[in-house]
């Protein structure tokens, strides 16, 4: 079967790999109907992690079960389902407190599981024909039938829940302010996320103009263009003073901003300052606020911009932060926390994540999309493909 | 009236200052019966604050109210009563929402007022006779008659609550293992919640071995010093793993510990490095962890180590601790959400807070104590002065 | 100053009263600008209740800053100001918690004060034209200056944020389904919070066709009326199972249902069954989910229907609530909690609670006007007097 | 292989029965080594449940794993474990939200399900030599090799964390005051985890000496024997006032207490107020408490007591209720939210629950410990079975 498969820092190529096979009793096969490249998997693909080449990339992903091993209860072919990026056990310590992304049985160089990921477990990844997924019953949402909803769907896997995420992080409560760092894909999930629990104030702070765009007209956002000013002033002069929580959707690739050198928008390695958005948030989120850190931050990098000496260190703000007794929350989603009352906002018509989506292409036009993607071109904001 | 006042660094006097008077309809005023020195004010002692010479500190006051304004309607002459070290309006939107640390009517440079303490507001310390309390309903805890439990008292001004702030903001549980920095009062107060709370497996690290001993007997700890041993190592190993909580009692004057230099046991400038127990805890603290950090940390520090270029700028192994997922709660205590509770366990003869004073004096013998305290010599764990 | 009293049941007059006056430094003298009708005082006007007559009615109160004690600092005539409904010292135990409801110094016959409320204290009621706010710096809510929002804004004394604090009793979260019983003000408000806070499925349980309109178009509610159809049959039926959460907004008064007796549309007191709703709440919720209980019992009635013979009491299905493993919660709502918040929404234009007004007169209607509220007629939903 | 078996009301057998075998793939065997009879045995002992004949009881269970099926991964034979009694798939939508004791798919006539027990599916009891354990991954808790804390662990099945989670119920914090009612095992366990969560002033309930004994000695308790005293005259006049929290660890089968009629001390059925206890927590909890409700109740009950017309029905003082804004948490425990870290306080010697056991026999004594148990003999309060 067709997979997309990692050949080195900017390489990606379409290639057929084995097809998945029942590994155990627990495990079922899925044929996807939808996947998805994540901002997350740019890190891979840029060479700034350790996966290794050959790897298939790709965790977002949906499909119908073609088979199921006879351990599985609740699942049979022709199920269709959503698959939450992580992938857990669904009884170690952490996934019985619903820590899925931490789960200590995935033999992975930290605790979780990611299919195709860097340092999260052998899984091979979604950007596929099909895939294997681990203990099904437990890592699988069951969706209606039919193909109704497909693209708003998709977002179940990781951008809709990791959005959700940030904004449960920093604890945020319907009436309150909230300042979003980031306007990909995750970011523009989690100003959405803001809005359907009723924030009363959101700001979006990103430098691409298609992004700013749907922030404002499906987030209802007030956008910040940081390359033109520097949020931690305008924000609270805006706002009146500071907001009361903060997201990060950006990680440890974050640019220095246009406070600094103007640029042309395209990617700039030698601007990268992985300390910027942390003390950004500090300067914008006001004292006792909250802050959810959801943008992707490595302990490692193995191939760091020159002027970063200590790859995975971030010089923060610390003072500041504790004078106004900020809490922050990291990590990365544990999307069964969410999934299933997303997916009900889906159904019902209250949720429509798949605004974001830019491309819907066929997996062989995945390499380009790759690319086109990694440079931030105006207007490739969600890329779907279609095996 | 006699109080402790502040005469620059590594210099306090016991000087006449004029007696405090009720300055509005909402104020007492309080005849102090014991009073405190905390590890916090040897920050502003050795001058590494912006605190102003001639003020008084000390913000660890009980005592008897002598005379109340017209508005005041819960307490009369002769009540005692213990304050919070905050200074809190209780109406203004952080102290509804019982952020009293932050309260915004305090005309301090950060949201919060304390009696006699840098940056938080102009108000007159209480290591003195008396004490003006203003908002006085509001700030006031009141204490059964009489003179039992007067040192355990004291300790709800600051150190009983803020240790237990710091086992709060790490949202300790029964059952939990939790690693407490700094053997200090905080940090002792810190070890006893966690007790109190029911942790299963305790750790304390400190290098002053009478700290270390007071852990293991009044704290049920297990304890490190950091001179020795490296609490990265040993801690996961003797608990067979990381923790699952951890508490930094320390702050921004933390030492390198004795894994680079080691020292006399003195105090030792040269040897500080702001970052030291942030990532200790990130190298102690399990994926999912959290973390309570109620060591003091400033944004500016008029008389920095040398070797410390950035004041208030801690380098942050951020990449490990967004791997962990871990959760940061950070600042200082409100007292108010817990004083009440913990006064009835000491009533009710289930905690004891007051097994970690080493020192009862006089206000004279103040500066002496102000001397040795901050030498950390050995069995000066906590002053009481006695007005 | 003209405010209507109350003579009786059934029985109101806009009297002269006398206007208020300033009892101590805290004070703040209020001159009324919108004052409402509310649900509750049709128990006190119907007579099942132990109020006195002579007392003003009204606790629903907006204006104008007028007089200011010298110890309040945060207020000067001429603000404009709404009063949470709940009068709180802001300095007892309870209010520290934020339990502002249960105010342990209201001197009245269970804790919390309440303005113009039986059992709740002296107070005297707003449906005046002036009155006394005690504590004026903790029981007033700033507003901006003008006129505008005016019907909103007067919505945040009581019922948007009791019906919201029906949803918070429940717990409600984005995502999940909810049953409101009750579609006056109170139940029309938590149908509207459960759309503000992302609900994805809401039903909305009453017998007046102009409220069961109300929810359809303002909260996107499925609306079931309970003298046609029972509520714990077709619910259950609609949903495919039953919903996540559920709010009483109806309280002791609750009729037991068309399922009975069809009436005439008319509120008839024979028809009375004080356990109804929370019997329905039971059969219509599912094992696992939680209950807000915002309509009112009273442990007293002076005046109860012949059929009940001990008020206050109530035939629960304990069985089935505790096979359900039901969580309960109860009590008038603690507007301090949320009325901030939910302000800042009105401000920003993310709420618009006034849709429930049907009327605006003045004061020397207002006799009028509790007499048709009270028969519950076809759209009489929100009665606002303008003094 | 023997197991207890039911064989109508007050019959108890001890006959062999077919050995449990492997019947999917995640199953395990369990050689059983300590068993004990619960107090929620009793009802369906008394024939006031709707259990067959012919089911052997016990839902406490611990031992050595014997054989696996082969989709379990984290056991292997001879480890040894406690079984939770819910018996819980681990994947449904309770089960991931932690509500293990309302698993979607255990085929029961309530959500949940337990091990020979009541309404909770067609599970075989672990009163006997050997039990089945479906989805053993999820369903079994690692202890440590050996015999060490064999008493200790086996109650970590139902009664430690049944008595803890009546105080989770209850939102019991330390420094808080509590009533128990019922000092039978769940009782003395509630009242134990109040203690080791620091609450300040613990009272309990009950009318049998030995256990007010055991909770006078063991949990720091006040204990009020309700045959001499009415709980709620004594204890707010002890206290100072009603408490903060309350825990019901009675049931359906609560008596009218001494104060209607002294019995000699057996258990008397016309004496059975299922609403006894619900409304004695009414008038000992104080205002904006929280009561825990893990005393079970039935819907439905085949054999009453003649004076109770509608079983499964209470009546619940609702109006004094409400006044107070109580909050009350109901059900059956999730044992997996708690087993873990109290199996941790257990290995680290900061709890000893084991206190209670009273006898400790071989199975073929059950029959005769079945009768004394129910007879609340006098220091009959924990019997543990040795298979």
């Amino acid at each position: 079967m067709d997979a997309t498969v990692y050949r080195g820092p900017h390489e990606m190529e379409v290639e057929e790999i084995e097809e998945p096979e029942l590994e155990g009793p627990n495990d079922a096969i899925l044929d996807i109907t939808t996947t998805a490249i994540c901002g997350s998997d740019l890190h891979m693909y840029e060479g700034r992690t350790t996966i290794d080449e050959g790897r298939a990339f790709g965790h977002e992903i949906m499909g119908i079960i073609e088979e199921v091993g006879d351990g599985v209860e609740s699942l049979e072919p022709g199920d269709r389902v959503v698959l939450p990026f992580n992938i857990a056990c669904g009884y170690c310590r952490n996934c019985v407190d619903n820590y899925t992304a931490f789960c200590l049985n995935a033999d992975s160089e930290t605790p979780g599981g990611v299919y195709g990921y860097a340092m999260m477990g052998p899984y091979q990844g979604g950007q596929a024909e099909k895939v294997r997924v681990p203990h099904a019953d437990f890592n699988a949402l069951k969706l209606p039938d039919g193909d109704e909803h497909e693209d708003d769907f998709v977002m179940l896997a990781d951008v809709f829940p990791t959005g959700w995420h940030g904004t449960e992080l920093a604890d945020l409560e319907a009436g309150e302010s909230v300042v979003v760092y980031g306007g990909g894909p995750v970011g523009l999930m989690a100003a959405y996320s803001a809005k359907l629990k009723g924030a009363s104030d959101i700001y979006l702070v990103d430098r691409v103009e298609s992004r700013l765009e749907l922030a404002e007209e499906h987030c209802d956002a007030t956008t910040v263009n940081f390359e033109e000013e520097d949020p931690t002033e305008v924000i609270p002069e805006q706002h009146g003073g500071k907001v009361d929580k903060g997201v990060d959707a950006v990680g440890y690739q974050a640019i220095d901003g246009g406070r600094h050198s103007h640029g042309d928008g395209a990617y700039d390695k030698s601007r990268e300052d992985p300390s910027q958005v942390i003390n950004d948030l500090i300067g914008t989120v006001r004292a006792t606020g909250k802050v959810g850190i959801v943008g992707v931050y490595f302990s490692s990098d193995p191939n760091p911009p020159e002027h970063v000496d200590e790859p995975g260190e971030l010089r923060v703000d610390f003072g500041k932060l504790f004078e106004s007794g900020l809490r922050i929350g990291t990590g990365q989603c544990d999307v069964k926390r969410y999934d299933r009352r997303l997916r009900d906002m889906i159904i019902e018509g209250r949720a429509e994540p798949s605004f974001i989506v830019s491309h819907r292409v066929g997996l062989d036009e995945a390499p380009e999309m790759y690319e086109r993607f990694d440079e931030r071109e105006e207007g490739v904001t969600k890329v779907l493909l279609k095996p």
